[in-house]
């Protein structure tokens, strides 16, 4: 069982948290409940943000030409990174599954406007990326919920961003940062893929704590 | 009440989302239990990253005197972020706490590796920010976990990102990407701080959410 699973004693937030999974193969393709995925993006609105700019969209994508054009595009992508890798690693990324685009039946596009909140935003000043940042956890916030609510979702990276700002009318300064696949699942796996896969091993997190200083025991 | 503290009865990770607050001035400085704190960072720890890389580490910093330095630069970041702005806001603006540095007496910084899962990460060749963006959502999972907890996160982002990197010893290619005050709180206020001093409103949740493509209703 996942480590932070056996918190779940402390609050049902680790849970949710160690149950999350970044969907691929379970989606069953039944519509969502349109309740729960307001429930969802609720959530994901509710994220912190740089100055209380909220610089996020949501666009929700269901049309069957639109999910096939992306899942083209992506499938092209995930080709262009198969011929660079070693013969060992190609034969392994051969079968992780890396989008689940068409099978979830709903992509939520996840923008980021940097006009939002006006030139002077609270706390973006010396750190711009704090804007883009601010969508991305809302994105977090969206997961979590989702997981409580069993759903599953994926979030896509297999893509040139340009491409997809078009699929879904996005225009400069306004930029797309995530596709995320959200559907209904059959469950969630208990290992995720890429581990699974033995494509990497999760690390120790106490590997990942110092102090004081990076490097710092 | 906040909207999605409501929706607690159908799970209560509902609740923490809605209770969340970016903390500046309701830290009590009593000292973080150690058990709590593991808890958390191994929430933060359980986030999604490209390609399962994990590129984050978690720098816990408790030395008064790096405390010390960094709220001073912070507060020289403050002030030249207020003299760019017009009257009427650099006034609402003063009123303005912006960290909590030394008050909550705990500074998590949040790092960011590119090497970490070699040159070829899944997922990271098109959009090669996902990796930062992996950091940020280990952000939001600490952040919820501490909400859950009892204890208070803020994140400050009026600084130069060299000089925190040097103060917490940070490299390139590494980057520090957040400082997060984390302690025990009084409380949580009800309405964001930037809300309440009128700085800035939140946005209605149906303005963010879209059909097919951005602006689509």
């Amino acid at each position: 069982m996942d480590s932070v699973r056996a918190l779940a004693a402390h609050h049902p937030v680790y849970d949710v948290i160690g149950r999350r999974r970044d969907v691929r193969t379970e989606f069953t393709g039944r519509p969502v409940d349109e309740a729960v995925l307001w429930r969802v993006l609720a959530a994901a609105h509710a994220a912190p943000s740089v100055g209380l700019s909220q610089p996020w969209d949501f666009v929700l994508v269901r049309e069957p030409a639109t999910l096939e054009a992306f899942a083209a595009h992506v499938a092209e992508e995930a080709r262009a990174f198969a011929v660079e890798l070693p013969t060992e690693r190609r034969e392994r990324f051969r079968g992780i599954t890396v989008e689940g685009i068409r099978e979830s039946g709903l992509g939520v596009v996840v923008t980021y406007d940097p006009t939002r909140g006006g030139p002077r935003v609270l706390g973006r000043r010396t750190v711009q990326e704090t804007g883009p940042w601010s969508a991305v956890l809302a994105v977090q916030n969206l997961w979590l919920a989702a997981t409580a609510e069993g759903l599953g979702v994926g979030w896509v990276s297999f893509y040139r961003e340009p491409v997809l700002a078009d699929l879904v009318g996005v225009r400069d300064p306004v930029r797309p940062l995530a596709w995320l696949c959200v559907g209904e699942v059959e469950g969630l796996a208990e290992v995720p893929d890429l581990e699974r896969h033995r494509w990497r091993a999760r690390r120790p997190l106490r590997d990942a704590v110092h102090h004081e200083r990076l490097g710092g025991q």
